[in-house]
């Protein structure tokens, strides 16, 4: 799919303020893609699409976790997760992408998961440090994608683990899981 | 078994340091024990005992690790952690002790683990906050203790888990999902 397509069809699924980060979403995504030779064009597709089931509503949400039996553990954590694994669901089913790298990088793309791909990397981190973003920690996450996209992913990691504790918040296990990955492990994906 | 008696039997397995640390323990879970309305014999001998393993060799724990088929991930985790199972499991076979409420105290002092009992809290807590301890935020959980077990038991496993963070150091499972289980289900046992 081309990626004046692509926008045109997510466009209508966000708000413009939640439109203009997909876009910063999409440029970092390419450019870690090419720094880290990462098919482009996937990268690309990936982060246009990532946030695409951000605005349903928790209901709709809840059902489609329910009926496509994704793990019933994300129900009893923070619903901000449920997107990514419905946003996946739907850009399926809507739009048509079949490509499953793609589909697991929209999938995964809130919670992390162990042994995620480096496509699935470069979409959390691009995520988490597209120039729309702006909060303690970020910079230091800009700088360690400059050099080595298991770092960046390890800090970001830690900055949201460490966010959620502040607040009295669960961790969700995948995401502690990934953070457990990389640090014993290194990250290997095979 | 006379605390005299314990005493004794735990001070030869002991530095002179981690024995004035377990009689702090002691103090602080009898303490913790009649402000909760738990067990004080039992708080008293779970404290004792909890760091009973502390001095064993690596390759001794190992093998009781193995042997004993406790959780294999413990020896992917922190050698920190082993002296606790291994704990209970010596105690329980040289110190003659069977009384599970107190081996399962010393099983999980370190690691926690999710609807841990209340004297489980007990020394946990106690072995985070007894006199000795000397750390940023232990002041803080000190004064948690005096008016919930639970509040007490959040703040140190928070403050437990951003320590590993910051030193890029894996979380061991139980440990998230034992705060996990507290924020999501305010620590009911039942």
């Amino acid at each position: 799919m081309e990626r004046d397509k692509a926008l045109k069809i997510v466009e209508k699924q966000l708000t413009e303020h939640r439109y203009v980060h997909t876009i910063g979403v999409m440029e970092t995504a390419t450019y870690l893609a090419e720094k880290y030779n990462e098919n482009v064009e996937k990268a690309e597709l990936s982060a246009i699409f990532h946030d695409y089931a951000k605005f349903r509503s928790k209901e709709e949400m809840k059902q489609i976790i329910s009926e496509q039996k994704f793990s019933p553990l994300l129900l009893e954590y923070n619903s901000e997760l449920w997107h990514a694994p419905v946003g996946a669901f739907l850009v399926e089913k809507e739009v048509g992408i079949k490509d499953h790298a793609i589909l697991d990088a929209i999938k995964f793309h809130t919670s992390g998961r162990p042994y995620m791909s480096l496509l699935e990397k470069i979409i959390y981190v691009a995520d988490y440090i597209e120039p729309g973003r702006h909060f303690p920690g970020v910079d230091e996450v800009r700088e360690l994608a400059e050099i080595n996209i298991d770092k960046a992913l390890i800090k970001s990691l830690q900055n949201t683990i460490m966010f959620l504790l502040k607040k009295n918040q669960a961790v969700y296990p995948d995401t502690i899981q990934t953070y457990n990955w990389l640090v014993l492990e290194g990250g290997r994906t095979i």
